[in-house]
């Protein structure tokens, strides 16, 4: 029998080529006696447009052509040929690396300058959009970590460890979800959803309550503003495995956020597909929670306040729930955070919280 | 043959029945027509003195009588009594906690009022002091995870997990270190001695690099200041195994304070043994490997400027390498990342740094 090929070796070898295609353009203009040229979508605010058929923020079709011959491009020209080399090093290499470590690589090689980590930061994103690929396809990962815990049976793709399978309720802990997690294969599960929320006290609290087996759900745990890998795996087991997808967050302008990137991603990452969830549904806490709950809260801060008015700008936020939870929670003037429902006992989210909000969802 | 007794299952019990004899306590003197008081150490400035001999902040002899017969008192004898309550529970039921879930386990509880969380984590200290035991002994753990890696075979003892053996290398992405590992048995290692680093980004360049194995290592991520859990295992791995410590973290005094928290503990947590490894070493990032390895800097802050001086006025720091690190990094006025190795490839912290400096700390 054939070896089986797997996801993650298809999306290697397809980041491979594509890299390998912008090094002989390169070249190929280079011989014919030209100044080298890439071509790429526009990043610029005018060109980033929220579809609602695809539900997320994405490019438009502006071009622009970053030209070498062009005294203003041979910097990040240059800069982005380099970062291609980079690339193509980690792909090769099967190696993964940070933003900050691709950022003092390149302050190691001669001739290629940056003023700080933003600039290197940005290349990256270049490289993104001139490939069509998220940056985790070439090796480089956010250093933030958030954790998976359910019973689901991955297989690692990672050196050293091809082929082995693993089970994600073997650490009562959680597992990490970095490059491996990541890049691993879904085999196998008994679980019917996903439960997401942001803190890694209420998944401690999730896992220790066994909510994974009540609720036949996979349970994961965002750290705060999920990362782009995190949002890749929710997207996978969403569209894969059909699983609904709900997250429960601070009662806050910035709870309400994260959910909102889950679900439809981020204008920054505008030119990248299969990082949102659209389906994804925000189930709390909400602005009504805090008063049908009875729930403790702190007053809304200036800074709070601020932000709620800007989403009220955003398009994302033109539908309910959204739309009437923001409202309310400028009318209360109030916040909670996930914890607050200790007030009831520990294990009242679990036994009573969860139960009616995930019924009220899948309801609706 | 006897069902083993696992040490975690001999610390609950422990705890347990220190929590208990405070309440006898309570009860015996309301009993006795008193009004109820509790003995502890104060734990205000002037009793804190650095102990050269245990190498460690401790409390000096100092003691305090909270008693409710006192009106100032009343409020937080009232709060360690139900403190003492809500940890009881917890051991019996053998659920962990957050500090931030007690506070509002708090608030839900009639007449148990608290200003802000920062009061009630202040009373979960007196509790501490009170039983002489570490808020994680009676199920508080911090919300912040660090990681672990690396060829030891541990045995859980949380619910459900009692008895199951797992191997720290089992997931390339590390382990994290939560409530379950920080309660584990360490059953058999081939390591011979551990490597804590500060940074994520710098543990997946070592799991990535098998720098466990090259360095025949246990990997420990603190993810910034390590939390205590973290700390208690790098005490039990030293001292129950014999094996040395090595820190690296950023070259700046932040990463200083770091190494030294793990070497000496803080203030803090004066009241508390099994937390320092005073024979851990920190072998860098050091002013003068800023120098010898040419590594790319950024200038000090006022900020780091200041944190230096006061980091000369701490006893901790009276000796070398600390006292000329510091002197060096105020005369350069220049600071450097862990990730700034990459400056010449992204082995070469594991394949040329780390292997000179273990070497040039084994030798000292």
């Amino acid at each position: 029998m054939a070896k089986r090929i797997s996801e993650a070796e298809k999306q290697r070898e397809a980041t491979d080529q594509g890299l390998k295609q912008l090094g002989s353009l390169v070249y190929d203009q280079i011989n014919q006696g030209e100044f080298p040229w890439v071509m790429m979508q526009s990043r610029s605010i005018d060109n980033i447009q929220y579809d609602p058929h695809v539900r997320q923020y994405i490019l438009g079709d502006r071009m622009i052509k970053r030209h070498s011959r062009n005294i203003k491009h041979i910097r990040p020209f240059t800069q982005l040929v380099w970062t291609a080399w980079f690339a193509r090093e980690l792909v090769r290499q099967r190696k993964t690396s940070t933003l900050r470590e691709a950022y003092y690589s390149a302050r190691g090689q001669r001739d290629i300058e940056y003023t700080d980590q933003q600039e290197s930061d940005n290349i990256i994103t270049d490289l993104e959009v001139a490939l069509n690929k998220a940056r985790e396809d070439f090796g480089i990962f956010p250093e933030e970590r958030s954790a998976i815990f359910g019973d689901i049976t991955i297989e690692y793709t990672v050196p050293g460890y091809e082929g082995r399978r693993t089970n994600l309720t073997d650490h009562p802990d959680g597992i990490m979800v970095g490059p491996a997690v990541t890049s691993s294969e879904f085999i196998e599960t008994t679980a019917n959803k996903i439960l997401v929320v942001e803190k890694g006290a209420m998944f401690t609290r999730l896992v220790e309550e066994q909510a994974h087996k009540k609720f036949n759900a996979i349970l994961i745990h965002t750290a705060g503003q999920s990362p782009r890998s995190t949002r890749s795996i929710i997207h996978r087991l969403n569209k894969d495995w059909g699983m609904p997808v709900y997250i429960f967050t601070d009662g806050d302008p910035w709870g309400v956020h994260i959910a909102q990137v889950i679900c439809s991603g981020s204008a920054n990452a505008a030119h990248l597909r299969g990082l949102t969830t659209p389906d994804a549904q925000w189930i709390g806490v909400w602005a009504s929670d805090i008063i049908d709950y009875k729930l403790p809260t702190e007053n809304l801060t200036e800074f709070d306040k601020k932000r709620l008015t800007e989403l009220q700008a955003d398009p994302r936020y033109s539908e309910d729930p959204w739309k009437e939870q923001i409202e309310l929670f400028i009318k209360i003037q109030k916040k909670a955070e996930l914890e607050a429902f200790s007030r009831y006992g520990l294990t009242y989210i679990v036994d009573k919280y969860l139960p009616e909000k995930i019924a009220a969802a899948t309801a609706s």
